[in-house]
């Protein structure tokens, strides 16, 4: 039996972030994981980047009585695809993160104190891009001693990220996957990304952006985390998730009440995360994504400029009925790459969680990554 | 050249509507249209009911200078699909519908005069079923004479009126069309009606329902107009909508704006749209939605009871890439009604629009809807 995977937070520091929109932030701290150890050649580490509303937890427990491990947990481990006997892999928070407010995350953010008024930025702080994420993470990676990377992974946002990295690092990383993510998404995904936040600026305790810490608009960023967990979701799923049922007690005939099943289980969803999470972070990865364009941290302007930057070998991992980047993306994104000679693969996670499934399901494409992995170059 | 189809909204008035809840409502009035003329053997009546977001106006124009006619003009009219040289065709304003303002429309809901009060009932109007919707449609079919329909037909929440129609009243029936509509939904749907409305109730001017009328919950409403309109449409809409563009003179690194194209054209469709529309109004359409059971008004407690009731032949006509009424649900209904015995022929529609192809794309059936109607059953 595998030995459980425990794993501790750590904290990366550094003095100054200029942002490729020409901003600087000061004192800029992200936290990060590692599990397995780098070897002696210096040639074995693996970067993993979370999605949207995750962090850096992708493996292990903090906790051997926490009730769930990191994200990708199914994957990530001794003995597991991305075997951490063999890899060493680094998992760190985004900047922005959604998860601001919880312990075991660390990130800079308008939720961050402002070093020049030791109050929290809010609007103040610049908007920042995919390709800032991924310039903490290529401090980190250089921090640690890392000169290459024998992959970078991440699924959704994490995709992104992972195809930042080599459309602007393209001599660092060897391979990658990203997972349930296209570069070349459309106009479609701007406009769901509003969606989900516009009730966030609709909440009168939002105050533009400049809310307490104790005051926060709750309501606004709850109705904005059901919106986008519904989106990452699909139909096959509400099965399991109380159908069209009315929940016990409830009453449809009540206007001004949410009486399905289905309704109670995404309130309770959002209502258990909302705490942890902050609502300006979330404005602030939307438009990050919004403005995604890969290769953007070495100076791209368009999304075939950067693709086009893109040497490493990919492994496509997508799922046939996500709402949030369609397959038909992915697909276009393989055939842009192989049209650059680069060589690409795909793999296909089934289930019913749509979007989800490229985190729920991630062990059905287990054996394509170990292999994917293992394969040289 | 075919005479325009000029038409004049008129009123339909019945002192008391028993709902399928139990309640009462005083005065009800709703409006429609008609097109073509009865004949003497009153056998060539076709009823249309419309979709949630619109109105009677199904075809022709009030005015000759209106810039567009109703939204199914391009198969309603003399010598078209729904040919007016052959059938009379009734289309009326549901109850509780969606556009309570629009001075051509005329509806009973939340927003009219309460004749106990002469205040607006607010959310003290009684929940309604779509199955309600029929019964006035019912009774307005008996004031003008006709005692069996050549068909019913109506595109989305029209489609779930038109199962009704065949579910609730069999022999009065002779053949449906639903179109882009399944009476066999699941959980998602329940879902993703909720999370249109969930701006409203969050907007503080929606008072709990009880805002005047010239304080509406405008930022609200506009949002879930916004959020319905997204869910409706697909990605191939946004290539022609602004893509990923940034707007003219906008600038994303304002996270407090919404600057790209495609959320400045949603956001101009709803602005232009809100002032016609009530926020209460969509609440209770929702909940009639979210509530339906075909057959319903006939006593049906459950969709398969429903279906079972249904004999009419039947012409579904779906859009496959339709993200609200999912053409899984569709083919799903079209076996079931196979399995009861029912003739069930189906019809797809293409185009960018997602489920509106079942508006905007409607001609590409013209042919189909002629036939289905032609044939002696």
């Amino acid at each position: 039996m595998a030995a459980e995977l425990l794993v501790t937070k750590q904290r990366f520091e550094t003095p100054e972030l200029r942002t490729i929109g020409g901003a600087t932030i000061r004192n800029v701290a992200v936290g990060y994981e590692t599990y397995g150890e780098l070897n002696a050649a210096r040639d074995n580490a693996i970067l993993v980047a979370h999605y949207f509303s995750g962090t850096s937890h992708a493996a292990g427990r903090y906790r051997p009585e926490d009730p769930l491990p990191g994200y990708w947990d199914a994957i990530i481990g001794p003995g597991k695809a991305v075997d951490t006997d063999k890899y060493f892999v680094i998992s760190s928070d985004t900047l922005v993160n959604f998860n601001a407010n919880d312990p075991d995350v660390v990130t800079t953010g308008p939720a961050s104190p402002d070093p020049a008024t030791g109050k929290p930025y809010g609007l103040s702080f610049p908007a920042v891009a995919i390709a800032d994420f991924v310039r903490v993470q290529r401090a980190l990676v250089d921090s640690l001693g890392v000169r290459k990377l024998r992959a970078v992974m991440g699924p959704s946002m994490g995709g992104l990220q992972t195809f930042e990295w080599a459309a602007s690092y393209p001599d660092l990383v060897e391979r990658t996957i990203p997972v349930i993510a296209a570069p070349n998404f459309n106009g479609w995904l701007t406009a769901w990304l509003s969606m989900w936040v516009q009730p966030i600026r609709l909440d009168p305790d939002w105050r533009g952006g400049a809310y307490a810490a104790d005051a926060p608009p709750s309501a606004g960023l709850e109705a904005a985390m059901r919106a986008m967990t519904l989106h990452a979701l699909h139909s096959a799923w509400t099965e399991g998730a109380g159908g069209r049922a009315v929940a016990e007690g409830a009453d449809p005939a009540d206007i001004a009440s949410t009486p399905f099943a289905i309704e109670k289980a995404l309130e309770q969803a959002a209502r258990l995360r909302a705490p942890f999470a902050d609502a300006n972070h979330m404005l602030y990865l939307a438009r990050a994504n919004q403005t995604y364009i890969p290769g953007a941290g070495a100076g791209a302007t368009s999304v075939a400029e950067g693709l086009a930057r893109i040497k490493a070998p990919t492994l496509l991992i997508y799922a046939p009925d996500d709402l949030v980047f369609l397959p038909e993306w992915v697909e276009a994104a393989a055939d842009i790459l192989r049209g650059h000679g680069v060589p690409v693969e795909t793999a296909t996670l089934s289930g019913p969680y749509g979007h989800y499934n490229g985190i729920m399901r991630i062990a059905e494409a287990a054996e394509r990554i170990a292999h994917f992995l293992a394969r040289p170059i």
